[in-house]
């Protein structure tokens, strides 16, 4: 059974809802609630995963190890498909991730007042600009890794939520949102969003 | 023959090394000085690589592309190996490189004053934390990624140098600085440094 350190609504959601999906038994463990955590990862940081006793970090590679040891549709094999899956995968952990991770700096960091404001529009922009190039891709196929929900619909769909903590506008069309709202339907995500709940009570 | 989009000084270096590691032909193009650019990428990021009329984007998945494609003695063929060395290449792109990051959105984004210098502060003293756990790595081995430099360090070095621009002080061991010298007088990292110096002229 694998173990997963998480935070109720941050990344580790994705990393959930994907263990659920390929049907992997997981116990949840809620970073704040582990005594051992900072044994574990000094950093602090969020998702970790325990695969019989190896320690697993960085959201993108426990992804990549999780669809390359579970037989799955949502890794092609080889060649550019593979490619272009990756490539999404690191526009959410690498890019769209950190863009949103910028407005939880501001908020944590700058007293309220006109330059946190104005940080804060800065962000939301980048971030809306980075919505705009996942709509462009999804005129072209259902879902962002082509006509199969994966991983990556998930990952948007949990950072998506990530902008309601803050008083910004950020713009995402209505293609998206669809998405988006199938990622959050999906059987695998609602149970793992279901479980986190009752796991943090 | 390879196309690289670049801008001198940023993350595109790596990949330009790496390249160079490879023994591949690259033609590298100043982002700057390409007049099609935008429509190539519309979000105007660098790298984009150019493969026989295939554009892939996202530094890491251009790393991985290439690392899978020519035979290398950087990436593991699988296991834990392979994981642990997607975790720190990973950790490079989509943690180090973020809180870089920060600082150029501050310095771009923050009139001069004294919120300014408070994020900046906040956004180093997060940088050194990462870099206390390379330290941390290379307590265990001469690399990164073990043995042998990868491009994982060479990416590293590259980070280094972002701090430089700013009126911060970031904390980098010597045992971390002396993996990024080693990085650095490589000769694949020497002759990306001066082909685009040269190129950029």
């Amino acid at each position: 059974m694998y173990k997963l350190y998480y935070m109720p609504g941050a990344c580790s959601l994705a990393i959930h809802a994907l263990l659920n999906e390929l049907k992997q038994d997981v116990q949840i463990i809620d970073r704040s609630k582990a005594q051992d955590f900072e044994r574990l990862e000094s950093r602090g940081m969020i998702p970790v995963l325990v695969d019989n006793g190896q320690v697993i970090r960085e959201g993108a590679a426990i992804i990549l190890y999780l669809l390359e040891k579970h037989k799955n549709q949502m890794l092609p094999e080889g060649g550019l498909e593979k490619t272009r899956f990756i490539e999404w995968l690191m526009f959410a952990n690498a890019t769209l991730h950190p863009a949103y991770g910028r407005l939880f700096f501001i908020g944590k960091t700058l007293p309220d007042g006109p330059a946190k404001e104005q940080a804060l529009n800065a962000a939301s922009l980048i971030i809306s600009s980075l919505w705009e190039s996942v709509d462009k891709q999804l005129q072209q196929s259902a879902f962002v890794c082509g006509s199969r929900l994966t991983v990556v619909d998930m990952m948007l769909a949990v950072y998506a939520s990530w902008g309601e903590y803050f008083p910004v506008d950020i713009i995402i069309s209505d293609r998206v949102r669809a998405v988006i709202a199938a990622a959050r339907a999906h059987p695998a995500y609602v149970k793992a969003v279901n479980d986190e709940l009752e796991a943090s009570k």
